[in-house]
């Protein structure tokens, strides 16, 4: 049986499962406490930087393009004409930068409450921040709950919720009243989507997600299924609202001429993301 | 930094990517050193029963059935109308209780080369092994490559390769003379479907098997992709191989008719599997 040398390798366990995964680390780059939480940046040896906040890994150089562009591209090419976007959380710039790619796309407000973690991508994930000085974007360290409650009704055309898990700072992001103020500031037909966990070990989560957003008004609700290595099961979702409106495809034929590179999305992947397994299909709510 | 204690954990350590999964264990159950494999069984707080074979996890109770659904119905469902079915490894046999739901099936060999997997599968996985004594299945103790050598040509409409990777007993199932002894076994249209390993930590052994699918004269390939929990990056595929003929769709009427019960498969999940990211459209040969 093999142990893992904690100088050598970094460690998430995820209680709820029964279940840890790890990275091979050559070293710790830096730690930071921040007014809100604990960050720690490693240099691995196979998945290039990983930023771990309060124990929980969150971006790893390698491979956090596949959690980015499924994000931001379903939302972005479901919305008919997207030029308005919030993004709560998302302090590591990824999903900005993917945001950005969309030539529709006028602003971009960025609300993450802990500055740190915008400051720390800038130094070792810079790639991801590459973006950030577009004109398009707004990047601001603020409460993203307060942000949404005081933004002006029906004034943005997707929202999309980049955040840590439901406990300590991202808490607040997975309830009826915060829903509730998203469905408030989106136009007619604009789309909320959040990253909402693992269908494997975290189906209640998800489901309480879905029925919060019913219950604050959604219309309609699609949950869609990636990849994610770093997180716990490895299997990851995002599910998006929609004001007023049914889901009805996306913009495949606009995917198919998009301007920009992605390394995992395309319009096949779009489709297949909306695939249930037959335990989603028997389980899902909303 | 967390510490797992070898006595609470088991931790499978995958170096050629520097990471490493663990599940929560009560107690290690039993281990047998079989002439070909150290097998060891444990009883997991949250995943069931796990067998583990020279180190390297290989069943858990709760999520086998994502890896033994893909390896089997989307070839039996591409296949127009299988009779004859060749499982080579499969020794937990939970990918011979999937082949035989389908009614069109007359015979399913099962050959493993390893005996024990197959009794510690009856005592702790006894639901993977409930259809064992199904008269259509023979469940062989003996070499695959050598079986499939001496198989009658073109008697056989699905071979099923369900082995360990390709270090130890599962080497040889992994190059161009196991492949044309397979394709010489196959009846024309027959499918060759085999284990792939992950996309995101082994394109090369993709690859690999890949070329040498195409070297041994296969017609066509399809690599599918599915989560699988406990295998190193949590993102598995298998690929499929056709004698003589392209792939062109699936009998999407027969799965929705289906008269048993799947957890994961279902036609949209079969769809949702053959759509390649990018990265691996711009990557993959053959």
């Amino acid at each position: 049986m093999s142990e893992l040398n904690s100088k050598q390798w970094f460690t998430e366990i995820f209680q709820p499962s029964g279940s840890a995964f790890s990275l091979k680390i050559h070293q710790k780059l830096t730690e930071v406490q921040s007014p809100f939480q604990h960050i720690e940046i490693y240099q691995t040896t196979d998945f290039g930087n990983l930023m771990v906040i309060d124990g929980c890994t969150m971006v790893s150089t390698r491979e956090n393009f596949l959690y980015h562009e499924m994000m931001s591209h379903p939302a972005l090419f479901t919305h008919p004409n997207p030029k308005n976007v919030v993004i709560i959380g998302g302090g590591d710039c990824g999903t900005l930068r993917e945001v950005l790619k969309h030539r529709s796309v006028e602003s971009v407000y960025q609300i993450d409450i802990d500055e740190q973690v915008t400051r720390l991508a800038e130094q070792y994930f810079p790639e991801l921040c590459a973006s950030n000085h577009d004109p398009r974007a707004f990047i601001m360290f603020d409460d993203g709950i307060k942000f949404m409650q005081e933004t002006a009704a029906e004034s943005v055309d997707v929202i999309i919720v980049d955040s840590t898990d439901p406990v300590g700072p991202g808490e607040g992001l997975f309830n009826r009243a915060f829903y509730q103020s998203c469905l408030q500031a989106l136009k007619p037909g604009g789309i909320l989507v959040q990253q909402s966990e693992s269908p494997l070990i975290h189906m209640g989560l998800l489901n309480d997600m879905r029925q919060a957003m019913k219950d604050a008004g959604f219309a309609a609700l699609q949950t869609l299924n990636f990849p994610q290595m770093i997180y716990p099961s490895g299997w990851w979702t995002c599910t998006m609202a929609r004001k007023d409106m049914v889901f009805a495809g996306f913009r495949r034929d606009d995917v198919m001429d998009a301007e920009f590179e992605t390394d995992y999305y395309n319009a096949d992947i779009h489709q297949a993301a909306l695939a249930l397994p037959n335990f989603m299909r028997r389980q899902l709510v909303g």
